[in-house]
């Protein structure tokens, strides 16, 4: 077990003062203590990000556990090859290392021990991702008296109200976003390519300064069949219809949205589009203070199933958005969701239905819960896009 | 439970015929008979993209299981609405659909079920990603006479030794990492950025038509003393080291190569470098059919214990790769490793030794195990590249 020491690199430190870190440590420790556990192991690399500044890249590797407990200072336990990056890059000083991925549960378990927590009441993510089952199982084995508690929703339902500064970082990444659906729109012709259009988009926003997530959906005509397409060769013909899903970036907030075209006529995705926009608006006049995740979905839902078209709708109505695009175990909203939504809560609503020909189409907002109800954080209007196709 | 049905979508399907496939999952299944299992159950996404040419976009919702057993056709669980995308581009006939997150352990239960593995002996991935503890733990509450055992190095041991189809995949992703290479080199220049050696790259290797893998380490100057460092606007001065780490990739396959320059002068990189080349070659001469290992990484740590600089080296020799750059759970050269070398075998071999100051420096090689020994599948030499400074 070796402590890493400090360094000065150029070009490195994390994006927010380290007053926002210790914020947010704090609200989550304020958390442990209200679920009667007595530390809590932070491996989702999302919430790592969110609690540390680190961003989380030498995580391929093996869990980088933080551990919080009331009364001692944060520790990150890291590959020993990254420690000099999660140092430089975030806001933890206390740094302890394994060197091989066989040694993490050992080195955390060392942790563990000098802060007494060996027979204490732990949260541990257990429903997210970036920690095994057999890394779980080596650390109780090392551990048999400490008590394991699934923590998995705690640092989300922190992370999950955002700050005035988070909030305009997700500004940020939203006019990015903004601007590589313009891009997108003004594209959409007889003829061009789904790698075309992404090339310009891609080409825009880098002249901008720009940074997009690096899962992007692009598809035109039966490739919109494809779930979570990428950009591929194939290009748009008269009478087809096209949609993006992609999300402007900054420090890893990513402003995700959805929006769809059609190259002169295609009535079944139109008629799939407005019915889309139904839902989304109903799902978005639903979102206050105090109303449990599960309402919003079901006033999106109850729109498609009184449409004659139920079928359609195949997923959930949104998920909680902020660092990182999805983080499993982060506040969903899905017909069994109890969660009550608060102000300061940012959530991505994607509506895309299935059509009886197997296209998928629809829109999304991307919101912030306001103490009024819900404000959209995007500039460009949710109207189906309609090219003129050649006549 | 809902059976996905068939699609014909453009610009899709696997990447090799499904003899490829079927040879694969074959494979797999005879070391499920040598490990006395009665199934494996494959959820971490390389293994996954391995086994069926679906990419595995979706899967960060949830786990997408495939369940490979005698006498029974490959069934994949995944999420309803990525259902089509996984028909389309993988070659699995039989997919079972969940909708929301928490219902794939009960889904996966009831094909378990279906294929009477209820009370039998079955692996999972403990070790690897994209199986989360709670999974895990719900899939027990609803089959509590299920034995499950670590099937973390099934996949893993199959896929380390690659078919002539993917020599030749992983071949053309190298054309594409030495092209990479290539233009690093030259642009090392006093006063260029990582930003701008990293823009034409990406120039360079659009232009030939090739991918890059998302993860590119970049660095200049005293950012060398970053791990996984990423390109920013920092410019490289006279006297100064630089170091790139970057992976051509196809079809998910990644090349991975690091290469070093100097611009200049610098004593401490430059001998830092020399080490790393002589350990890197005592490495791979020490590769050949038979040999573990850990005796392949002894063979590099021997080299740097004896220089006087043993604090120089601190991770691992290399690791086996193939369909995704890093996959947890997949073969790893260290001191305890115990697996035995087999021709057909790839393995990327960095050795990134630390200075006095800091700065982390080396080279690596990629290469292939042959019936004699070990071939190199770069084309670039490892010679440290000197780049004229300004006098």
């Amino acid at each position: 077990m070796l402590t890493a020491t400090g360094s000065e690199i150029p070009w490195a430190g994390p994006p927010f003062p380290k007053s926002e870190y210790d914020c947010r440590q704090r609200k989550v420790l304020e958390a442990v203590a209200r679920a009667e556990l007595d530390a809590i192991v932070v491996t989702a690399i999302g919430h790592l990000r969110y609690l540390t500044g680190y961003h989380g890249f030498g995580g391929y590797f093996a869990p980088f556990p933080l551990i919080l407990a009331p009364g001692y200072a944060p520790v990150l336990v890291v590959r020993e090859y990254d420690a000099e990056a999660v140092r430089a890059e975030g806001c933890i000083d206390q740094v302890v290392c394994y060197r091989h991925p066989g040694d993490v549960a050992q080195t955390c378990v060392e942790v563990l021990r000098q802060r007494r927590l060996q027979a204490q009441r732990v949260g541990f993510e257990l429903g997210c991702w970036n920690l095994a089952p057999a890394d779980l199982r080596a650390v109780q084995g090392l551990c048999p008296g400490m008590k394991v508690a699934d923590g998995s929703q705690l640092v989300a339902s922190v992370a999950a109200v955002k700050s005035p500064l988070e909030l305009d970082v997700m500004r940020q990444a939203m006019a990015i976003t903004d601007l590589a659906v313009r891009v997108f729109r003004n594209s959409v012709c007889e003829g061009v390519s789904e790698t075309e259009t992404y090339a310009a988009i891609a080409g825009e926003v880098s002249k901008a300064g720009g940074e997009i997530w690096r899962s992007v959906t692009l598809v035109f005509g039966d490739r919109t069949k494809m779930p979570h397409g990428v950009p591929t060769p194939h290009a748009i013909r008269n009478n087809e219809p096209a949609m993006i899903e992609i999300g402007g970036v900054k420090h890893g907030y990513a402003a995700g949205l959805v929006r769809s075209a059609v190259l002169g006529r295609h009535r079944e995705a139109e008629s799939l589009y407005a019915l889309s926009v139904e839902a989304l608006e109903s799902a978005i006049a639903a979102i206050k203070p105090g109303v449990s995740a599960k309402t919003v979905d079901a006033a999106a839902r109850r729109v498609i199933e009184q449409s004659g078209r139920p079928g359609a709708f195949r997923h959930r109505t949104g998920y909680q958005s902020g660092i990182h695009w999805t983080e499993r175990g982060n506040l969903s909203l899905e017909p069994a969701a109890e969660e009550i939504l608060q102000a300061g809560m940012t959530f991505h609503l994607p509506i895309i239905l299935f059509g009886e020909n197997g296209h998928l189409f629809g829109c999304s907002e991307h919101v912030v819960v306001t103490d009024s109800g819900a404000e959209v954080l995007s500039r460009t209007d949710h109207n189906l896009f309609h090219a003129v196709g050649s006549t």
